[in-house]
């Protein structure tokens, strides 16, 4: 067997978006959308995207319950058994955790890019080479690897990650994670060089993150290894044996869990062209814009003394708008937002004051 | 016969509505929708006040052939030969024509007010006194009588009537009609105690206003005259003939063609509490507002720093705005638009341009 079929990719989609609401919703996430109109949604572009260097049978879709006719709808050719659907909500480390004995279970010699369903990647090519590089590394090494991408912008929605020494080219020792910086740190890390995006894309064997959560999150690892590996290689036995084990986790992301504890986590410096789509104004900054800075997502806009705006809606509308800068306008399915894009880190908190005051119905 | 026999009512419903543009539609115009969320249409309004003091089968409908099913789905106790249809739209005074020469060849002694359908009067009381006071004037005098309400702000949206000589307790001569004039002659002209908002409500014999219209407007007039009394006693026959001649009329407004010429124009000052809804400003002014003088119209919003502003919105939809500031917001049915109440003036324009760019789907 080549390296080749011990390779298997983790794609997680069973986000809600919210930080996209109203465009992204609960039924129906940004990743399940073709948010930028190419005729293929963001899981299909990633799918497309890791399909080129990871065989077919050895990509797993990790996705909620909510989303498996989704998936199954947008990915025909995955197997029902590819598609692991969790049964609640518990953030990243449950999830890499339970793919990671998934795919041990099938697979001893096993090693796995795990990447988000709702980047965007420009330069395919580069990042191909990227990936195949970093499979060489943690196929060779005990290492936790993370893509840092090169930033080009002192970007405050994104976490940071220090390099520390050289391991070999492009891929360095991880010196310190931080959180989102604010305006003035953020252009401090840009200009030091030694700075790189966070981009919740990682590669490890399956028994290296095995390894790592038993130590760093024992409570995670525990409820995995409450099942023997048979159950991991049966469908039947392993979503009954999840639906009652997943639920007890505690919700808990990789990186608080393993990333920012372990000892052996390493980057590899990239620089394919990424934006994570994590807010409006990402989106805004990816997008063809207008003479008066505009960017018109799916829809038929006039625009009278507006500039730098994002108008997004479904549906074969006419937004007709006079006098807005710089700000959101998303409509759809029973819901508008407006706002300003300064104030866009409020929409998470905005899609909860209204599942407060309306409960379901404009979630 | 008694007096009240020979009185008539004329009701304008034939519009467009565009300063209410998208709220308002051409399909469905907002004299027929319940705009103030009484329950009742503002044309529903406009006969029910009327028909406190004019017999139900001397209301006469005037509108565009388009709304032939509105009007009798809204009315349902008008029988159909008291609905004329206009075959095109030629502004108020054809419409105004047509009405005084059918209602003529009815009854040689009519007197009529005419009123538009989307006016919204709050004290209906002193309405009815200052209408049958009017109706008293009219059928004593040779007198073209038009109601002009008292002043309350210095309005720049609606045309003025300067008063002249007293003629009686509240008649007087009009001396002048004005335009929409700017904020500081609305200032003077309020303070002056002589100017008075013209109402687009007018009251005359079928006689008077034919005669006038014979003088100041021969080609209306002849329009009409081309037809015997008997043609406007059969609606059948009515129909057909004003199908040929109604579209050869010039659009001319009754303020125009006779109101500004003629001699024997007198205003009635009136305070029934009068709101001509033509834009939303209007309808913001008159409607209740929460503590930050938000007005809401028919819609769940969520509104964070946001002041002053008019949301009205179609259907069962969710607003979220943050940082609006004297804004109008309205959607219905596949339009938004967003625009500054200071520039309202604007959106007949927008109305034109969205149809010369997207063509009737947005009308």
């Amino acid at each position: 067997m080549d390296k080749r079929s011990h390779r298997y990719c983790v794609i997680m989609c069973g986000g809600i978006g919210s930080r996209f609401w109203p465009y992204s919703r609960t039924r129906l996430p940004k990743q399940f959308i073709d948010f930028l109109g190419t005729g293929r949604t963001l899981l299909q572009m990633s799918y497309d995207r890791i399909s080129n260097i990871i065989p077919a049978e050895n990509i797993v879709i990790m996705t909620n319950g909510l989303y498996a006719d989704l998936v199954r709808e947008q990915l025909p050719m995955i197997a029902p058994s590819q598609i692991l659907l969790e049964p609640a909500r518990r953030n990243t480390a449950p999830c890499i955790a339970w793919a990671a004995w998934h795919i041990a279970a099938r697979d001893s010699e096993a090693s796995m890019i795990v990447t988000p369903a709702d980047h965007v990647i420009t330069r395919e090519a580069d990042f191909e080479l990227s990936v195949l590089n970093g499979f060489e590394f943690v196929e060779s090494h005990d290492a936790l690897l993370t893509l840092g991408i090169s930033p080009t912008r002192p970007e405050t929605g994104y976490g940071y990650i220090q390099i520390g020494d050289v391991v070999q080219d492009g891929i360095n020792k991880v010196k310190t994670f931080t959180e989102k910086p604010d305006h003035e740190l953020a252009k401090v890390f840009v200009a030091s060089g030694e700075f790189f995006w966070n981009s919740g894309i990682f590669l490890w064997r399956a028994s290296a993150i095995r390894e790592a959560l038993r130590r760093w999150a024992p409570d995670v690892a525990g409820a995995f290894d409450a099942a023997a590996h048979e159950v991991y290689r049966d469908h039947a036995a392993e979503t009954e044996f999840i639906d009652k084990a997943f639920p007890g986790c505690v919700g808990i992301s990789i990186d608080y869990a393993v990333m920012e504890r372990a000892d052996n986590v390493y980057v590899e410096t990239v620089t394919f062209g990424w934006n994570d789509l994590g807010t409006w104004s990402a989106l805004y900054d990816l997008s063809p814009k207008n003479i008066e800075q505009n960017v018109t997502q799916n829809c038929n806009v006039l625009a009278y003394n507006c500039r730098g705006n994002i108008f997004a809606v479904r549906g074969d509308k006419l937004i007709v708008a006079d006098g807005l800068e710089d700000y959101i306008v998303a409509d759809a399915d029973g819901v508008l937002l407006i706002c300003p894009k300064a104030r866009e880190q409020k929409i998470k908190q905005m899609f909860t004051d209204a599942k407060v005051k309306f409960g379901d119905k404009y979630e």
